[in-house]
């Protein structure tokens, strides 16, 4: 009776054991596939992706199912296989770049694979392999050196591989067979069949343009320095106690600026090879960006240092810091409403410089005012320069901000007058300036642009696209970037 | 006659002409090849990569050249060149990573393709495509989409693409080939050979590890900080027409580590891949060097910032500077000597902390006095603070700079807790350390290691190595950092 129980026990604690295990396994499964549905969520262009290469794959097999191109290709189809699968990349700069890349060095390499075969048949059948082995050995080596190279490093990287691979498989399977013409015509043939189907697919359905994330890219860089300094005012001059974590964390968006160098150079790279599209013509000058994305990242640099100053405890005596903190949240602000600008003009592709410099202005002023509050702190009080030092180097390093600031717009001016943008709107570019179109021919009208220097009071406060556009309803803070965007593009439609 | 002289005349234009394009031309190549030559010499593991690859290529066509090898393999061998193609990377860690997740992607995607081909022969010679092309573009898609996933993208891109690459081709070309399992093994057994080949060479002749360059390259950057911090009194404090231009590109250096962070990731991420070698053993804390790389790109952005008031002309009232120079310039060169010992302990893979932590005191007692000048300045002076800003910011940014090598320290301190080096020299890991060790044991005994808080003065003073290793020989400037090495390696040996 007591083993029955105690059987029975075991039993159900066995059973008990697989259920928990089970709904564990159910839970870990389902939070996976959820992770993996978010990530999917985040940038659907990844899934588009996917699907694109399995369909070209699919595609590609056609040359094994379908009888009468099996029968002309034979098993060099394969290499159709293997150029699209290497060839598909993300963007269409980057499928270009390696679709052609391997386009030509396997015609050249093959062109003198084939040479060097017939080169090594007049030595005689014990010759052959060591003039092959030696021209594989002195090519191949002189090919890997060359890839150290930046320049063809670069650009030609891919095609130095490809070079180095399809001359030792002409030279070497020369040796063995007869019919090396036919066998090069089959795969070069094949190659350009895949390298085809690749850049179709990828220029054709939904591409990926690596200048236009590059574009994007600068402009939300641009627009999470704007974000930093917006929320300076209320980080640096809050209660100690009012400073949360969260604000933190959002704030702090403009860190990824800091080391983002690589990922604008390969853009800047891939977009160079991608033909005319969108807005972006031939010739688009691709290089400007990474000037205007260097002193982007310089002005992240200056926040960087200026954080040190929101996190630390020592803090300039209160009656100072009330005197700097009108002047300083001005500067901050203005400066941060003039990069949301900037940023919208890239955004957009219309130079709106009269607003931008307006703010910039604006800023510069509040320098001035903050040089007038330490002028008469020091001769009002008898403190000592010490307990200054922490307010006095935060307003220096904003003021080296502001100058930043003024730099990247003149960079942007200068990106501007070489870029030639069309002076219409495309409304096809994307669906959210679509909206933002359609949104502005609603209220047409009812939108006037301002003249410069006019009303310089109402720029400082803090809504200033509400204040420049004399809308008939108060618009909420979601539309003001929409706003924005209108505003700017008010004399060109 | 006229005719003549004007054909001579015609004719000696164009000799000159001839003459002047084949000097040009080989002005061009001389210096091309100058170019070639100085690139080679600037790092020669370039040349013996570039020899490496030449030899295992030779190596792998005797697949080819050989008759039986050929009997048994036949066209399968080209397999073996394009793995050796493909797989052959600089590092050592690059090799690996490529070479494994080539050989078990192949493995995994292989025996799916044999399998999917077996399932697709279940459902008739009309469904076998249809059955086949949707495992295809199914599972084309989804390792595609995984390649987006950043830890799979970080570790095994190349094994995700290779897995498409063999899956497709198994089961494309299974659809028209009955010997699919001889295929398969020929295919597999010849990229076995091929990444084995690979692999031994680039372990076993004149191996590049990742690992030690990653190492060497923490210890260079910390080295560029310090001599960034040792140029800045000459600069700062020099008389303006005593800048030169060319003193400014050498001390310039540390600018290369602000863009550093994606060279250090890639060669942290193939360090992980080799096994242990030199000093480095097995589960060496490869994540740690992110962590000091990290500080070291912390405090190289307070250089870019202290740049711009080293280069603006408005400073502060002679005076002023003339008060803090000593200080500032204590505090400068000081952080500099600890950076080096830092350096160099990283070099020379042993702790330092005595001398480190003496410089750091030092310029922390610096801080003090800094402190001191400014408080002196404040009650003496009537001058308005509007003046003192420059120096009063850069003086500031100068103590964030000592904190932020203190931070460093620390964290190389953790480090050398984790990486348990061995606590003798390996003469072999380097020929320039192995001068260095040779050097000590000449004048062995002559060197003392000096004891903590022992003569506080003399640290202070520029050749700080000098005075706390008492030589026999007044060594040169060349010598101090072999110097520097010895000191810190006396109890060890």
């Amino acid at each position: 009776m007591e083993m029955n129980l105690n059987a029975q026990e075991k039993k159900a604690g066995f059973l008990q054991r697989v259920k928990a295990f089970l709904s564990k396994l159910k839970d870990g499964v389902t939070k996976r596939i959820r992770n993996i549905q978010k990530f999917g969520k985040d940038d659907p262009r990844r899934i588009i992706h996917s699907i694109k290469v399995g369909f070209s794959l699919t595609l590609v097999s056609m040359l094994y199912y379908v009888r009468p191109l099996y029968n002309s290709f034979g098993v060099s189809g394969m290499w159709a296989i293997l150029t699209v699968v290497v060839v598909s990349e993300f963007t269409v700069g980057g499928t270009l770049s390696k679709g052609l890349n391997r386009g030509f060095a396997t015609l050249i390499a093959g062109a003198l694979g084939v040479g060097a075969v017939h080169l090594a048949r007049f030595c005689g059948h014990k010759g052959e392999p060591i003039v092959l082995g030696i021209l594989v050995f002195s090519l191949g080596a002189a090919a890997t050196f060359s890839r150290f190279f930046p320049r063809i490093k670069q650009r030609y990287d891919y095609g130095a591989l490809i070079f180095i691979l399809t001359f030792t498989m002409v030279a070497v399977s020369g040796y063995r067979t007869d019919e090396i013409l036919v066998m090069a015509y089959q795969r070069i043939s094949t190659i350009l069949i895949g390298g085809t189907i690749c850049i179709l697919v990828s220029i054709f359905v939904c591409p990926v343009w690596a200048g236009e994330d590059l574009h994007k890219m600068i402009a939300n860089n641009i627009n999470k320095l704007a974000n930093y300094l917006e929320g300076f005012e209320g980080e640096y001059f809050a209660l100690p106690e009012k400073i949360s974590k969260e604000t933190n964390s959002c704030v702090r968006e403009y860190k990824s600026i800091l080391t983002s160098k690589s990922t604008e150079d390969t853009l800047a790279n891939l977009a160079r090879w991608e033909p005319g599209h969108g807005r972006f013509r031939l010739r688009h000058p691709w290089k400007n960006y990474m000037k205007i994305a260097g002193l982007v990242r310089q002005c992240a640099f200056h926040f960087e240092i200026l954080n040190g100053y929101i996190l630390s405890d020592v803090k300039a005596p209160e009656d100072f810091i009330s005197k700097i903190q009108e002047p300083c949240s001005i500067m901050s602000r203005e400066a941060g409403e003039a990069l949301k600008a900037i940023a919208n003009s890239i955004k957009t592709m219309n130079n709106d410089s009269v607003c931008v410099n307006a703010h910039i202005e604006n800023s510069k002023k509040a320098i001035e005012n903050v040089k007038f509050a330490f002028k008469s702190s020091s001769t009002e009080t008898e403190k000592d320069l010490l307990e200054f030092i922490p307010g006095v180097t935060m307003a220096s390093i904003l003021v080296e901000i502001v100058n930043s600031v003024e730099k990247i717009s003149e960079a942007v001016e200068e990106f501007f007058g070489l870029a030639h943008f069309k002076e219409t709107l495309d409304p096809k570019l994307s669906p959210e300036l679509e909206q933002q179109h359609h949104h502005h021919l609603i209220h047409r009208g009812s939108v006037k642009p301002v003249l410069e220097g006019d009303n310089e009071e109402e720029y400082s406060s803090s809504s200033h696209v509400l204040v420049i556009v004399h809308d008939e309803q108060p618009p909420t803070t979601n539309e003001k970037t929409n706003l924005g965007a209108e505003k700017t593009r008010d004399n060109v439609v």
